[in-house]
């Protein structure tokens, strides 16, 4: 017995004096280890929410510079002699977006509908919250991203609606009712549609699914364009003796400028709407986008290559913006197969889809509502066939394009048809035909003259 | 007593016998989880210097296309005759600025002024520090970035203050003499004024605030401009009989390709000047960048329609700009309702000050001094009006824009005036009239004849 | 002895009682604490992945807008009369890029050959993994980034190889040939030369090194090119009575955008082919690449300035192209010092070269050949000079220059010489002469008319 006291003693002994093993047992080192453990937690969390907060506002530029895309596109495919009002048209819009939606549409968009909710109508209040509660970051999913952030990136999305009708109505719209048309429509309009789905709200509900927006942005752009085009009526001299007459653009690098800087601010447009940096989703995406942006670039060549018996570059333009439009309401549940698939049939269907609007004399300039409107409702309908979540089914996405839909084009229908009974929204015959630059602006957009 | 041992015994062979128990105590086990403890405590620190070392690049990348930017704008706004002498001198600046920024600029702007010395002149030698010692990273704040990203992001930024000159004395100015006045002015003259605050000189130790230049880059290059125009005179007919005549710009599309891509590289200007990727402070800097941008916009589009009667596309862009410039100095300390202010005065401020400058016939061909000098002197007063940071002051900024600014007009005038008496400073009354670019250069601008 | 037992007993009961000491002892929370740090080891894991892909997608969208900068610059140098045939062939380029990348490319570039396997040819099969496989994060080096972003960087690069045939070519070439050309020399040709370095191939077991591609995508771009241009002839009227005509580009202001673009992507390019966001090398390789295209624009200006006594945008242009193209092969091994020599040395080259095509009535519309093939070959060669790396030889580089080039050169001669006897390459010298646009597009590049 007393081989096993010694043999007991020792080894408590030997415990409680043993250098690594004291270490353990001392209290404050144990405490200690555990403590840095924990704020390394905080660390990592913290560490990821700062990568995605930087993809976030990586996105939030390529989506800003899109306002630039579509300034090149509408003032490449317009007339010399309409320039300066499109680019004053395409400048001012991101302006009123953004103010705009910091004003109001930011928590008209995202009004915290209650859980399960249904609702259709929400606001919490104007302006964003104020620094001393928003400064702190505010996660979201999987680590965050910023509250600021949050309301940047949104807000470039916000004015791509009101810049997809300018492009329709242009060369003929008075400013003044195009600058009170976009007010209300980004204002009010857009972020209302948004609270249904984004939001949480009714559509959200029943299942809609739209990832980036092919319907909740573009195809609720399209709707405003297609309103404007039936109010406004077509350009002078656009559709004589049942023909429809080439009104040249001034500059087609100018647009092939637009549509790259579209295709570029895409990655952010899709790649954006992760909203995280989650590396196998954003890249996915990235990769479905720039297939069907490819793809419908050469649906645009065949098609137009069939239809017309001509290599036409501005088909092949509108063809990869089809694309991108297409594949939006589904960049995160295609596969790229299908990515493809999608992008070369909305080539096709922007050339069917511009032939079908000028048989109907319904003149859009840029081809807008081909791009945003025929292929936001085929991008928003092709998650019904090619999703691989086994949730989305056809019928909602219809339901959410009809929604949606009605909505937009009711809406912006009222609004133009109240500016036109007040104010007019049409420019006259005189200054149409002379160019709204020399009237409405007093310069030219192009002064290439050697003395 | 037996009962006692018995217990104690069967304690302490279980407490040894049992695994996991052991396997704490045991000292491998124990080094080994706290050596993995501390390695990911390394690990978590590098994984943030990689994002802020990300971000630091991102930023680089836009404040490097604010040169494209510029470029567009000055091109656009000047007239066709001398496009390629103006795209000449763009094209140069940034070359100029890296590689003089490179050779001593760097060294001269960050020269380790001792803690307190209130310095006013240091050099750290020329030349970066060779690979095997910069290759490493170097940390700054809060995981840092590393040596070459720091030079890079502050390169980018030396060559923009030479820029802003090359706007305002375009059309007229000998060429020789741009790039002589380029390599002083950015080489010397900018890194010394910008090591009194960013450097942690004088001017930072008296309390002046300047987020990310309103003084130190845009004023800088802002006074630079006023002496150049001064000492250069008018274009030729821009002033008769008392009338301002208009000299019409090339391309509208182009110079409003400069302006987006301005705006897009202010974000990396002022979201970069956080110096790393906190996720609060960079993107509230983006959210108050962005509302002054918009609000300027909006406030030359008011101004410009008040004073002119005019929708004045050219005022809307320069509101951008000016708007840009204005939040610069605070970008970081002022609230977004306050941003929008600071933005919408900018944007009155900048059609004032063009106003003025032609009355008092300062001939600036793309009004850079009213952008850069009269607003970046605005943004830095605005710090002392509506910082949230109470140790800012009116008075602290009234001294840092008085003594950058003596010091910027002073250097340029003397630079002007010595390259005036040595070769002179302005081309023949000949080329200018017939333009820089057939005398200087030998090809025009644009050649779109069709035969 | 009794005391000794009290001793004890205290000991352990304190031991066994004591709640710092217990909460340690207990399995349970040893096992949590453990299960804790092992998490926080996968997360530290994933956040550095999760940031490299960040990065890397910020890349691949540098290099995607490269495509933009082709286009401006081939659009920008070449007449404009054929500007919508210059920008129809540069908006399919990158189409055809990366549809054929998918398709077969990037798995016949990254086949997998075996370890030391000295292969020259391996596919992996057609199109990419499928998603429920490769949608996981793959992870490469030290963090990786995932299949998706690896694919698109790289089909990114593939088709800038036949973008700078584009360039040289421009002007004369059947759109038809050239679509066919690109289709097999990007989809066949270029992925099989980079198999062999890049792949793990043969050039890599012989010790070539080709950091971002001076000779894998330049180099067997700019021997494409010289194909090209020797199967095709010069334009009419370039070479009248052994001098050289000066074709006039239709927009220098779209060159200048063009290379500006080029200098943003280059970022992308070279930073992204680090292929991880490693802080130290990114920023090292941004900074080699920015200093050797300044450098390059520099030399370019010096050269043209003592070789024609003009101040010759042009050459400044293709200048810090050249230094750009330069610096390529080695940017990550070159310390900045002799980055700018390589970069001066390439902006000699480029104007020597253009000189010395023109004289052997090698007709370049843009000089891609001499940016490309002349300073891809010296960029290579230059890692065997400069290289910190000591496993770095000319011999290495040179016989990896000439496989490379023969491979690519014999390949894109075939091509050509076949659809020459095939369907013909070259447009009817009416076509030529009245310009591409009008016959094959039907429509003008610019329409500048005020009624």
């Amino acid at each position: 017995m007393y081989d096993t006291m010694n043999m007991i003693t020792n080894t408590i002994l030997g415990m409680t004096s043993g250098a690594s093993i004291t270490s353990v047992l001392s209290t404050a080192s144990v405490n200690e280890t555990m403590s840095v453990v924990q704020d390394y937690g905080a660390d990592i969390a913290n560490s990821l929410l700062v990568t995605n907060n930087v993809w976030m506002m990586v996105a939030t530029f390529l989506v800003f510079i899109m306002h630039l895309g579509f300034a090149g596109v509408e003032a490449g495919f317009g007339q010399a002699k309409n320039t300066v009002n499109i680019l004053f048209k395409n400048t001012l819009t991101p302006i009123i977006g953004i103010l705009t939606y910091y004003i109001l549409g930011f928590n008209l968009m995202y009004p915290g509908f209650a859980e399960d909710s249904s609702g259709w109508f929400g606001f919490a209040g104007f302006f964003l919250e104020s620094g001393s509660t928003a400064d702190v970051s505010v996660g979201y999913a999987d680590g965050g991203y910023t509250y600021w952030t949050d309301f940047l990136f949104q807000a470039m999305f916000a004015a791509t609606a009101a810049t997809i009708v300018s492009g329709a109505v242009a060369e003929r719209i008075k400013l003044s009712s195009y600058l009170i048309f976009t007010v209300i429509f980004v204002g009010i309009v857009y972020p209302l549609i948004g609270s249904w789905k984004w939001g949480g709200g009714a559509l959200d509900m029943m299942g809609f699914y739209d990832f980036a927006g092919s319907t909740l942005v573009h195809s609720v752009g399209g709707w405003g364009a297609l309103a404007g085009v039936i109010i406004l009526g077509p350009r002078l001299g656009k559709y004589v003796d049942g023909k429809v007459v080439d009104k040249p653009g001034s500059s087609v690098p100018l647009a092939v400028i637009g549509v790259f800087l579209l295709w570029l601010g895409w990655f952010g447009f899709n790649g954006g709407s992760v909203l995280s940096a989650d590396p196998g989703l954003t890249s996915f995406v990235l990769v479905t986008t720039c297939l069907a942006a490819s793809a419908g670039g050469l649906g645009g060549f065949i098609a137009a290559y069939f239809m017309f018996k001509r290599l036409d570059l501005g088909m092949v333009l509108n063809g990869i913006l089809a694309g991108l439009v297409g594949i939006t309401a589904g960049a995160d549940v295609i596969e790229p197969p299908m990515a493809i698939v999608v992008g070369l049939i909305a080539g096709f269907l922007v050339v069917i889809s511009a032939v079908t609007l000028d048989k109907l004399k319904l003149d859009d300039v840029v081809g807008a509502i081909s791009v945003h409107l025929t292929c936001g409702v085929w991008g928003t309908l092709a998650v019904g066939i090619f999703s691989t979540n086994p949730d989305h089914s056809f019928g909602a996405q219809l339901i959410g394009v009809a929604v949606a839909g009605a909505m937009a084009f009711v809406s912006a229908f009222i609004i133009f048809y109240v500016l036109k009974m007040i104010s007019g929204i049409r420019v006259s015959e005189q200054h149409e035909k002379e160019g709204l630059d020399s009237h409405e602006h007093g310069i030219r957009g192009y002064t290439i003259i050697y003395e």
